[in-house]
């Protein structure tokens, strides 16, 4: 993009997209931040803990004196943008408001801990329905010993929630930018099922039995913690969740590690319920829907292997998808190919913000 | 409030009002924390650090093991609710809502440390003011040494932030609940600027030079972080800062250290740029008006004379306006009382986000 200013002055939010956007703040805050800190704060500062990963990854992560890593994470979610209340009732909206930023934790391999909760709503709302918001907070908060430490609650025209979590790794992190050029690309679980849940929603069919694994990946996802901290034992140290979908976080892992990647098409795991609802759309939707809440890992063939001997006992597949490999320039970052080797068009559902 | 299930599925936010939704959803909290975790996650956790300080004060407190104490904070700005962008600038706002959780930060008597930043936003807003609303963060942040390590963006129909910040204490905290029967009660600074800049404003008149420290105050306040370390230094442990108004912050206080409180009229220091102003309103505004950012603290009569020892090099005046007593049954919280000891009446100017 051009960073002519007389063109940069017009410039809006959508033009950019949200990635465009926290490209250039995140430029400003590296360009302003440490050297220019008024230098007896910086003293201070310097006598305390260390910042160890800021911007760029699921989570930032310092390490107070002595102590064990710190890491935290924050997410909005605002009526109508990221969720209605027709597909989704009270109570589930607040399972998976405090599950996604658990989920990052988890994609640090960091367990959770503590979680702050803002909330804005407009004054007419029931009371009895903020209470279940929060009742489906403490479902999710009470499997993962979360404890509810603080928040804020304001007046707002809509319906919106930001949670804050923050987690301990006594062990090593996952990371994005930990991924090395031949390494192997895994998935927990299976993929789509949460698009998969969405789509029934949005046609009408909450209450479809037959879909009932769908309709809960989308509205209750499980936050994989336990697995997370299974493939650190297992030696890997390369790692993310898939909130965007596999494509779209597949890119943001090979930006952070600098490299590119291929995908098996064959290989990657649609949920088992998606082929009977989608039929042909069940490649594309494993491929590219998000909100699966499973982690992507990358690592060599003996760690992977290792991991899927420690998942086994949790019931939890991982399944090799693709490969690191050099960023060839010009190309795109990920390339996904069929069973001979042949590029395949990916299809594109990856989700920007501004961009819709 | 009545717990009468049949009344209170028609209860609405605004009838309970912030602090009582707050109230309710507390109880909720505390009845599902801890005892009803899941017990494998519970003993993860418990190898971990400890929670000390949870909802209730100015920000949250844990200790991750042999480590300091990490404190967080978080506070939502919502546009037309929290601020008009016909009264403030991108920049001075970008300021603002980092200060004011820097401010809750030093109300602990913690160091600022580090911030999390989401922010929700229309798809058309211009970059540009996106950029000086961080150039107005990383301006206070550099004064502090915070570093704006993550956050989230999202398409929101208005302008909303919210800001998270984290702090490490070396030393003792500053809390709300550890005031005592017969402490003096004193303030940092000036009061009532922030309100009467506020009213300079609405009333267009945003370049009156001649008050300048009024508009300053209110648009650019400066956290307390350096006198709050003065204070944990003087022996003061009881502490907060003032955000919504010194009658109802005093209320806030006496409410957590379960104890009454007496305020002085004569000795409350009000900014001296109101009387000109605003006439027979300076007290009532030093009194309620709210966003003065100062301290309040509480503690023996020794302590609060080295603290204002300790205070005079930073230019900071700490100024004793009342006292803590024991609450009595059925009377207010907080009793004003003029010069003879009689009782005036407060005007009530406090802030509740539900009731406006």
């Amino acid at each position: 993009l051009s960073s002519n200013p007389a063109s940069d002055a017009a410039l809006r939010v959508r033009d950019l997209g949200e990635f465009g956007l926290i490209e250039r703040l995140q430029a400003r805050i590296a360009a302003r931040a440490n050297v220019r800190f008024e230098p007896r704060a910086r003293a201070a500062a310097q006598q305390l803990g260390t910042l160890e990963l800021s911007i760029g990854d699921d989570a930032a992560v310092w390490r107070p004196r002595d102590a064990e890593r710190q890491v935290i994470t924050t997410d909005a979610l605002v009526e109508n943008v990221h969720f209605r209340l027709s597909t989704t009732s009270w109570r589930d909206l607040g399972w998976k408001s405090l599950a996604v930023n658990v989920s990052d934790l988890a994609a640090m391999a960091a367990t959770p801990r503590y979680a702050l909760i803002t909330l804005g709503l407009p004054g007419d709302t029931l009371v009895a329905e903020v209470i279940e918001l929060y009742e489906g907070m403490l479902d999710l908060a009470e499997k993962f010993a979360v404890d509810l430490i603080g928040g804020d609650l304001v007046s707002a025209p809509c319906l919106m929630l930001n949670v804050t979590a923050i987690g301990e790794a006594a062990g090593e992190l996952l990371r994005r930018d930990a991924g090395k050029v031949g390494d192997l690309l895994a998935v927990t679980g299976t993929l789509g099922a949460s698009v998969g849940g969405l789509r029934l929603l949005e046609a009408g069919r909450a209450d479809d039995a037959f879909h009932q694994s769908l309709l809960s990946a989308h509205l209750r996802p499980l936050p994989r913690v336990t697995e997370a901290a299974a493939l650190v034992e297992a030696g890997l140290r390369c790692g993310m969740d898939l909130s965007d979908g596999l494509l779209g976080d597949t890119a943001h892992l090979c930006e952070q590690s600098r490299l590119g990647a291929v995908i098996d098409l064959d290989a990657v795991p649609a949920h088992p319920a998606l082929q009977a609802e989608f039929g042909p759309q069940t490649l594309p939707l494993a491929l590219a829907g998000g909100e699966d809440y499973e982690l992507l890992c990358a690592g060599p063939a003996e760690s992977i292997e290792q991991a899927q001997r420690l998942l086994r006992p949790l019931g939890t597949p991982l399944t090799v998808v693709g490969r690191l490999i050099e960023r060839s320039p010009g190309g795109p970052l990920v390339r996904v190919v069929d069973r001979s080797g042949q590029p395949v068009e990916p299809p594109n559902l990856s989700w920007d913000h501004f961009r819709g």
